[in-house]
């Protein structure tokens, strides 16, 4: 027994998710189907490890990032938690190039960590869900048109409608500052435009004007990420701009083949659109961009964002790997959704029956027990000296939908009393009549 | 483009598991049989942070396991990675006693962290797969004979028939100590036993000797640990010894309890068998102990053990919270039955068929695969321009067991031909006669 003055407060540092169970069986199905989905698409597996060498995990970073990093000691060794599944999977890709088959699709759902200030829906600790397709010196224009189809899957899946995957490409947006001849500001400029949602048209203007740009470049500019409409309308459009860029026509060519796959992959014309002001911060991305907005719930901003990269492992290897995708920030799209009521009116148990003995011989409901897990069932037996009312609340507290009860005259009739929990509805059958029922 | 010399070996460290995919599929795959087998029996699922407090997770650790464990400082936080799941969810039901229902049935299956120093088969970042059930203020022993049948569910499920759960019980063996009045070297006869199946009769004698054990009480030891037989043999046997000492006579009726209901639960008789030499070096064990043991690979040692103990979360609450439960050190078992080969036979595919365009025009094929995806089926669609022997040759690399191809011809006639690239038998067959075979 230890004293009570010594007892430590038992607590989870801020920033750290942990949930109640029932909040946990919630996360956890919505994991599922996010694996489920990237399975359907042929994605293989890797579970990387959470500590990694500083030196290997490091090889990128830099600025904010490397702040936000838990690096320590051990013994001898200078050790880092992974920030991400990018960097893991560049290594791990770079390491075992020969025993790899390419494109080499790999999903990875697992925590990383970064020290950030905690604040509410910013965590510490939480996790990704990432897919990507990586080539060996080329990857077909065609994977990035798959990888809405994945993410119209998987949106649809977790019980989505009314979402729309927006797609842009990295080039058609620097060969029009090319053409500008603002090649020097592309990525001050993309950063400005990435904040036109959250600060307005007035305010970008402003802070262009900063970077010493001319108005009627500014004018260009505006005019450029206000192109709107079809898919179809904004190819169009951007065609009739008639900008004199090779790598402006690149990106027109490769988004609208984009676009064409897209529709063949069977993705609905109202799911994905053309959006001129969508950069990514990141400045790996080279290709096709991709951000997608819950329509319902626009607050939340990008749920699943990526795009196409040229080379994934550069720090490691010399062998060109061009990938594309994207990434799920889940552990947030939990507590948001959590916080909106999305999952209030979702199932949420895990046993299917709780089997309650009115008799002193558990005997039999032991076996009815047993034989309803051997039938694939997920069943419990309370083995508590409780009343039968706190017995029940046990039962409705779990949100277990069906309660078994065994007495006398059960044990003699070699049959069960089954109680549906919501309806308050009673039969006594046969157990293979209630197994057809549970299952 | 990053200077050769200025490149970073792409490495990963020491003692840590970075499985390839058709290694990780095999895992995932005993991971979630895993899951699921604890889920048929009504545990909730936990997912405690990685990353805690160092004094909540040190309340109780000391020697050993305080050297091991990944401890560091970021800003003014002293923090430490998890070492076990055993803690955390003592911390997790000290600070959510009034949210949670008992008895609290949970499963957390996670990694940990050790730095122990890496060799063979030992890792510094493994999984582990724990149940407990925990009461308040009580816990009916009908828990402790559900453990077992938890155990060879699982193992079943697992695709093992030749397993022998060992159960004992620390009363039966600490009221045996007392009444030879060795009550004071409990602990350190217990240590000596435990290494019985590693040193042997001999070596065990000439270690209590070093303790100042007289010959008489040794040789009682001797003939005790000794007792084998039935478990009904044993319990006899036990009895026959006579010994007055209440906790010994506890022992016996718990184990006899034990027995009895595991029966009921239907664990065959040759899975399970009372062993007296079982003590589980941990000191919080109090009653019925756990040792799993795969008859055909006994060198792997116990896979999955555990007990009864009388106080969960004493250095958090005063609330008593006595439990009992068991864990399967998954990555190390993993990491042995591969070795050993015992996945050589074992199906690792994610993909269950790869389409293949024949002609100019993929629209068809891709319609194809979406269909294929929609009802329910991992497809890829491969769109590399390889020579065709090469396609082939990734998804036998990836162990996909059917290719479709899509010509002229099919397109044409609305058909697809598929390949079963095991037998090599082709057949061209409407989509819907395709479904049907890879459903």
């Amino acid at each position: 027994m230890i004293d009570s003055e010594k007892k430590i407060n038992p607590r989870t540092l801020p920033g750290f998710m942990e949930l109640l169970p029932n909040e946990q069986i919630k996360f956890n199905k919505m994991k599922k189907t996010i694996e489920n989905s990237y399975e359907k698409f042929g994605f293989l597996p890797l579970n990387t490890p959470i500590i990694e060498a500083s030196e290997v995990l490091l090889a990128k970073a830099g600025g904010e990032t490397e702040k936000q990093i838990y690096r320590f000691t051990k013994g001898d060794n200078d050790l880092s938690l992974r920030f991400d599944l990018t960097v893991p999977l560049a290594k791990f890709v770079a390491q075992n190039m020969n025993s790899l088959t390419f494109p080499f699709r790999r999903y990875q759902i697992g925590k990383v960590f970064r020290g950030e200030r905690p604040q509410q829906g910013r965590f510490r600790e939480f996790y990704q869900a990432d897919i990507d397709i990586i080539g060996d010196g080329s990857l077909n224009v065609i994977n990035d048109a798959e990888i809405p189809s994945i993410i119209y899957s998987t949106f649809k899946n977790l019980g989505f409608d009314n979402f729309v995957i927006k797609i842009n490409n990295r080039k058609i947006l620097s060969g029009f500052f090319e053409n500008l001849n603002l090649s020097n500001k592309v990525t001050d400029i993309l950063r400005i435009i990435d904040k036109l949602d959250k600060i307005g048209i007035d305010l970008v203007k402003e802070e262009l004007r900063k970077y010493e740009i001319d108005e009627e470049s500014i004018n260009k500019i505006i005019s450029f990420i206000n192109i709107v409409g079809t898919n179809d309308d904004i190819i169009n459009k951007l065609k009739l701009l008639d900008i004199n860029n090779s790598k402006f026509e690149e990106g027109i060519k490769e988004i609208e083949d984009v676009v064409k796959y897209i529709r063949i992959f069977g993705v609905p014309e109202n799911n994905f659109n053309i959006d001129l002001t969508i950069a990514r911060g990141l400045d790996y991305y080279t290709g096709t961009v991709y951000e997608t907005i819950l329509n319902d719930y626009p607050q939340i901003g990008s749920v699943c964002s990526g795009g196409r990269y040229d080379d994934l492992a550069e720090y490691y290897t010399d062998r060109k790997l061009p990938g594309v995708g994207v990434s799920i920030g889940l552990t947030r799209f939990f507590y948001q959704l959590n916080k909106i009521g999305f999952f209030e009116d979702k199932e949420s148990y895990i046993s299917k029956v709780l089997v309650i003995s009115m008799s002193e011989d558990i005997g039999y409901a032991l076996n009815v027990t047993t034989k309803l897990r051997l039938n694939g069932i997920n069943t419990e037996f309370d083995n508590t000296d409780k009343k039968l009312k706190n017995k029940l609340n046990y039962a409705n507290k779990l949100n277990i939908p069906y309660v078994i009860f065994i007495g006398e005259d059960e044990i003699l009739n070699n049959n069960v009393t089954i109680k549906n929990m919501e309806s308050g509805e009673q039969k006594t059958l046969s157990l293979d009549e209630v197994i057809e029922i549970l299952k």
